[in-house]
């Protein structure tokens, strides 16, 4: 089974009064809470189809504010700001998993209509409750265990076997708030060196490969699924996405089943990035998912006829849902800290075409920019 | 001769001084005059490249203003304003035809780094300076005389023959500003109705078709063709560009020589749109051109690796110019007035694309929009 070039499942959400007041007109206005490069991307998307973006967030030269119509500086909690989103707003959305959950039921609470909504972000944001709905959604995971303390180590060490991965349960992200242990002494200092408190434990899969789906879920209902990539990590964090995967139609239809259950599980609205473990024995296993447009979906910049950015302001908007086939071979590279120097030979690449953020400060590993190497399928 | 892949041509500019400071690096400010949708278009493909951009239009409800890191709200000719842009920016050019050449002379007395440059503008503002401009630089074009009052209409008429089209020689666009005179007496009337003084007439050309070359210069002097397209008008607006125009490697090969020309001839910088006649005896004939991005080059941002905006922010820019290939066949229609309150349909619509302005106000004729529906080649 392919990607959809036409959403082909339209069972409608639970929710009714979704659709109320959609789809939104050109000349409405999105809100996005965070103000990285998605928001960038979710903003220029916006701004294609006629919409005006407002963004809130803290920071005064925030890549999304820059290409914004209107931007709120405040905390992403600051109620003031808040209300002022949800005044200003038709739409509001999130490009950023660490706003606060409570942020956007506050939104809702405002009459905001918010997507995706803050359950979705709640359980993404706690690796624990994460793994417990995918559980409880039918959907397969490596083995895990809550770690409270030290004392539960030895437990988990013996139910699931060495080595184990211990993970804060909160605010890790790209590879921070993770370390390996081969036994309980080994745990007790990767504990401590995560933190100590909120952790969980997790069996190392012994993994082919991993592998990313970008999903979207339109306001009726309405399902699309672009092409399953594979993602080369290091260090924690993706290096780079070859799209689509070299896959049996056989494992596409699996990856597809596995992230419709969960778009339904969650009655989800918007753009998820679903990363998966493909186990040796063949078994696809979730590893996490991103309640929003994800870095592994940057290459359908280039090679979808709609890409994962306005896919998700089509699916907030109420809008339909647009094809998603491959119409290139791509390989995207992040560009960390100066990799993004290269900029000028990379635009004189033939078939390579870069993006940037137009981040101030090139830190080491910071992603400054990505680049779509294109070749035809 | 198809589309350049890559620029063939790389004469040096006249100018040396040209290069110092580029190419402008990612982060550098790029200022635009006029605040309409070639200038948001422009912006958001600055943005991709990770440019911030400054418009500069007396408009509060710009479409450009609404993705660009900042707005500048005042007149074309503010001294201040002008001096304020200058300041903020690395390279300014502009969007709107209208704007008064003497505003770029002001920036580039400033110091500013302005493309393409007061002396391409002033020439495309007025139709007599543009006709002499081109037959100066052995261009074809219909035959033309100036008329300075009712008492050249019969010389004109005795040289030229009938019908003539009289014209302002400044200021008309979109079919303003011209009318038919088929005998003298009805050119006193058509020249009393288009405002009496400063109009030239021209020979009507009993044309073939239409056809357009969307083309760019670099800073390093070397130049780019999108291919040969087909333009049809209606009541004097571009209502469909097809993309390639069916035309014989002879008939491509006769426009890029006529754009190598007149791009040499300007020592221009930037991306430039040459509307022509082709003539039923196979000749072509430049009509006009306009020293910017323009409507017969909209089909190329979903058509080509590299479309018109971002070509023309890669040229001013100093960085080397994109390939121009047609990966598609497109035809580009313009959405005028309501025409645009059909996007619903249109973003449901199989293989079609569609760009919204953020327009306000729907007036009657107004670009609201376009949409570019592809096909394979």
């Amino acid at each position: 089974m392919g990607p959809t070039r036409r959403p082909a499942c339209r069972k409608p959400s639970r929710s009714g009064k979704r659709l109320a007041g959609f789809p939104l007109a050109p000349g409405s206005t999105i809100g996005i809470v965070g103000g990285g490069q998605l928001g960038r991307m979710l903003a220029m998307a916006a701004a294609r189809l006629g919409f005006d973006v407002a963004v809130l967030t803290p920071h005064g030269d925030a890549p999304a504010s820059r290409v914004a119509a209107r931007t709120i500086f405040a905390t992403h909690d600051d109620p003031a700001a808040l209300a002022e989103l949800a005044g200003l707003c038709d739409a509001v959305t999130f490009e950023f998993e660490n706003v606060p959950a409570a942020a956007l039921e506050r939104l809702a609470a405002l009459g905001a209509a918010v997507a995706p909504d803050a359950q979705a972000l709640a359980v993404a944001q706690d690796r624990l409750e994460e793994k417990r709905f995918l559980g409880g959604a039918g959907i397969a995971t490596v083995g895990y265990a809550p770690i409270e303390g030290p004392a539960e180590l030895a437990a988990a060490f013996e139910r699931l076997g060495a080595p184990l991965i211990l993970k804060t349960r909160r605010g890790g992200y790209d590879g921070k708030g993770q370390a390996w242990a081969a036994d309980p002494a080994q745990g007790r200092e990767a504990l401590a060196a995560i933190g100590g408190r909120g952790a969980m434990a997790e069996s190392v899969c012994d993994f082919a490969r991993e592998l990313a789906l970008i999903a979207a879920r339109g306001r009726d209902g309405g399902i699309a699924f672009y092409p399953l990539t594979e993602s080369r990590h290091e260090g924690g964090i993706l290096r780079r996405t070859v799209a689509p995967a070299q896959a049996s139609p056989e494992l596409g239809a699996k990856a597809q089943a596995i992230a419709r259950t969960l778009l339904l599980a969650l009655d989800y609205v918007g753009v998820i990035g679903i990363e998966m473990f493909e186990a040796k024995g063949g078994a696809l296993l979730v590893n996490e998912f991103a309640p929003r447009v994800h870095n592994t979906g940057h290459w359908t910049l280039d090679g979808c006829e709609v890409d994962q950015f306005e896919q998700h302001i089509r699916a907030i908007a109420g809008w339909p849902l647009g094809p998603t086939a491959a119409l290139a071979q791509v390989e995207m590279t992040n560009l960390l800290g100066e990799e993004a120097d290269d900029w000028r030979r990379l635009a004189a690449e033939p078939g390579a075409r870069v993006w940037l953020y137009g981040k101030g400060e090139a830190r080491a590993l910071r992603k400054m920019g990505h680049v779509n190497r294109l070749r035809p399928l």
